[in-house]
């Protein structure tokens, strides 16, 4: 062999294999970033501020390096430009998302998860992690179900069947459940070979129709409308309807616009429930959706990314009432069941449910197996199922109510500081852990009420801009951090700018949530903000 | 406050912070659990054999349990039910599939990027990582698209486009790029306002065309007949095309199914070229498809999910000519870039072209941000991209090309060995580093070339199942692994069933592929086997 291809092989051999002594590249590598990671923890609270065009200047190359860097150098780099660079979303000041703090052991064990490098799309490359990814499906199946013990002892690892599928996120997970609803509408019948097969033009003809609408309260997660796009639904057949107090679907809109609907042969594919809206916390009335969904014959899906583990809190869990009548249901893993980024879960009713999106190729996949790849969306995926299996594992289902109690909780202490402190309005009640509010005096509020439309518009306006100013500054300032959305009140016409805080890091004390608010005031203190806030004059501000 | 809240409060607070002294659990798990992953990578070569049914006991509750676990008592469970149960993936052996070893720094930076938790979505949850991604996209894309410095410098930061998107895998990037395509077909025209707003019957309808057709070589990726339904083409317009020599698509084929499908009054919507089919691992002829596809005015994507890094290799990259050509590409990290599973990218030529499936939501994704979730079908995702940045910047092109190169020459090797062998037949040559074979001896070969199409369809049968219970018995045995598939062979009539082999595992060494050869030929002396041979007398088998 040429001396440089023996070179070669040996670089590639270095690259590849674990060293085996302790004190190797690896260990101290790994020591040095473990360390780091831990330093970055306790000094930052959010971001060591830098202009986002400043971090771009280091990533700015389009060329792949030639040669190759040392690892000793690259960590240098990552230290430098990304560590130091990027949001401490697990601090407990951060309350404007729904990134939380993770449980310490979830570090080892999505360590071992990328060591064995597992590909659940088939049994050949996952082996035990396949009866595992069902258990945990099974598991959260009977949170949401509550089917008897025989129910999932024959489905729970039967290969004609799946209780729902593990995946990157909500937005798969909300598409997969409307995907399986669709071609369930479109399934075979007679000379017509369903859907999958012949596409959704000739669906419709075949069942007289001239299209499919999907129904949600106006709160609905954007993926959503990305659903109704990719399945060629089209985004006008997304009917956002109206919401009622607190945010919930108004029901009587939504028959309203089932009967609009039905007057131009638009038949109702879906309707969709929230259980925890993404901007407010709030849970339709899951029940009546069950009830007019079951009158329209038609496909009810909740979209419980967020509040489904709601379901493990005996106070709580009657604000999900109705949820076990969803045919199926999305529930994330990386928001409370706090397991890292890349972990969200369906679960449908009927096990065979997913036989409408079920698919088959040669080398894997076979008619069958119990490869989990032939009903899912995606194509290889890694094991997170195992950091959902130990949080449901280790946490248990006590310790999840702990923590749902504890964010419900936290968040009514929250809104109880806002309704109390004179220089804010609480914009949304939390009904679990996430509420808004915005700045605005409470002698304002009162202006408000009174005030023509013409001048409450006027007001919002540059309330907004407050809003918009308080939420930059504060995140530059990296101590707390809310994020902000836009919501329409039934208070006034427009929708306004107001903050959004997240209430789930079990870290988060009072005293933070009281210092947000104080952090913010001073903020209002800067002249820009004064400037504005002299424009809704004569209504003397605090 | 009561005992039992401060107790629970105190739980949580153990779960969620970072023992400080470094004899804690958190050390004590994290080495147990790399020692256990270590001492299995020594001891094991596939996995410990259990069936499948066995391992399912230990994994058959649905009920998530009521009380905490303690983490050292679930480590013990996920040693003894998971780790020793799971497939070796990074072992020499392991040929079978496509996921191979890892560098050994791939695991302290996954363990980086769970402890930092970023969320892509959006900027507020991700900072660094958002400009680290947009330069991962902007190196693959140029690796593709060679386009001049310039033209990486006005887009590679630019809020307003992306040069693709980092996903999960690639069948999510597969179907971004054809829903990419599908709604630029359908963009919005005069009072059409596009499919993404009105849906894919009133596009069909707006364009005058019965249907939108797929077309693809009959090795194509199952991905795609996903796509094709998931998008409401259907799969009957996904357009299998035969294949040529060497499992490359039959362009003479092509054009009469495109023929024919124009008489149908059915557009087709995008060509699909393959850079590595998955089975075999060959390249379709792209610069011909390129051109055939400019002629139809239609769009062209090419997956090259497997292939595309072989663009690293200055030797080999002339496999791929024509694929800067494609409006967009398919390259998996977690696949030749060594990246831990889950990791996926898609690059479009036209920098705007994702506008077409921009999206966006008053609280993240906002007109104008950076966000990278406005155009990408995924919604919350992980920061992947650092450890394909890691990837390109460590091993750097020429490590790559290292890889590429070895990966080809040691498929040629064994190639040869197969043909010299007394007792195999190669049945599909290998132009990257896939090939696939079967146990068939050189006598019952000659025979196949001269006797009756039924004689041929009933040897074949007998062969088929010697393949499947030689897969089945050396998967079992766990020393060595290859995969199998359905191939159709120019030389038989019917679709037979063959090994393959993926040589992508740097550590795979010569000696370990003769091993594997000599072990198939020792698991054919079981009576099982040994009776169906048997069957093909009276031609002598040695």
């Amino acid at each position: 062999m040429p001396n440089k291809a023996r070179a070669n092989l040996e670089t590639l051999y270095r690259i590849f294999t674990v060293p085996e002594t302790p004190d190797s590249t690896l260990g101290a590598v790994d020591q040095a970033i473990t360390d780091n990671v831990a330093g970055f923890l306790q000094t930052h609270i959010v971001a060591i501020e830098q202009s986002l065009e400043q971090i771009e200047a280091g990533f700015s190359s389009c060329a792949i390096p030639e040669e190759p860097t040392y690892v000793s150098e690259y960590t240098e780099f990552v230290k430098a430009n990304l560590v130091a660079q990027s949001v401490h979303t697990a601090a407990p000041g951060f309350v404007g998302h729904m990134t939380s703090a993770l449980p310490y052991f979830m570090l080892p064990l999505a360590r071992l998860m990328t060591a064995l490098n597992q590909n659940v799309v088939k049994v050949e490359t996952s082996k035990a992690f396949t009866p595992m990814e069902r258990q945990v499906l099974a598991m959260i199946h009977h949170l949401v179900y509550r089917f008897p013990k025989e129910f999932y002892s024959e489905w729970i690892h039967n290969s004609q069947a799946a209780l729902g599928a593990v995946c990157s996120g909500g937005t798969i997970a909300n598409t997969t459940a409307l995907w399986v609803a669709r071609n369930r509408l479109f399934a075979p019948d007679g000379v017509f070979r369903g859907i999958a097969q012949e596409g959704l033009a000739r669906g419709l003809r075949h069942r007289g129709i001239d299209g499919i609408a999907l129904l949600v309260s106006e709160r609905g997660h954007y993926s959503l409308g990305k659903a109704a796009d990719l399945l060629g639904i089209g985004r006008d057949h997304l009917i956002k309807v109206k919401t009622a107090e607190n945010n919930r679907i108004n029901m009587q809109a939504l028959r309203e616009e089932c009967r609009r609907l039905q007057g131009e042969n638009i038949r109702p594919l879906a309707l969709v429930g929230i259980a925890g809206t993404t901007e407010t916390g709030n849970v339709d009335p899951l029940e009546e959706m069950a009830d007019f969904a079951e009158e329209l014959g038609c496909y009810f899906h909740v979209d419980a990314a967020w509040g489904g583990p709601t379901l493990f809190s005996d106070s709580h869990r009657r604000l999900l009432n109705g949820i076990d009548r969803a045919d199926s249901v999305t529930i994330d893993a990386h928001k409370q069941l706090y397991v890292p980024m890349g972990a969200g879960m369906v679960v449908f009713k009927d096990p065979t449910a997913v036989s409408a999106i079920e698919h088959h190729a040669a080398y894997i996949l076979r008619h069958g197996s119990k490869d989990l790849g032939s009903h899912t969306l995606e194509g290889s995926r890694p094991g997170m199922a195992l950091l959902i299996h130990a949080g449901l594992s280790i946490i248990g289902r006590k310790g999840y109510e702990i923590l749902i109690d504890l964010g419900i909780q936290r968040a009514r202490t929250f809104a109880e500081l806002i309704r109390q402190h004179p220089n804010f309005e609480l914009t949304s009640e939390p009904e679990l852990n996430i509420l808004t509010y915005r700045y605005c005096p409470k002698t304002v509020q009162q202006k408000l009420a009174e005030v023509s439309p013409e001048e409450k518009a006027r007001i919002n306006a540059i309330l907004d801009q407050i809003c918009l100013l308080l939420q930059k500054y504060q995140r530059e300032a990296g101590k707390t951090f809310v994020s902000r959305t836009r919501l329409q009140m039934s208070r006034y016409k427009e929708e306004i700018t107001v903050l959004r805080s997240v209430l789930a890091n079990p870290l988060t004390t009072d005293e933070i949530l009281a210092s947000v608010l104080t952090e913010q005031c001073e903020i209002v203190r800067k002249t820009e903000i004064q400037a504005l806030l002299a424009q809704i004059d004569p209504y003397p501000i605090q």
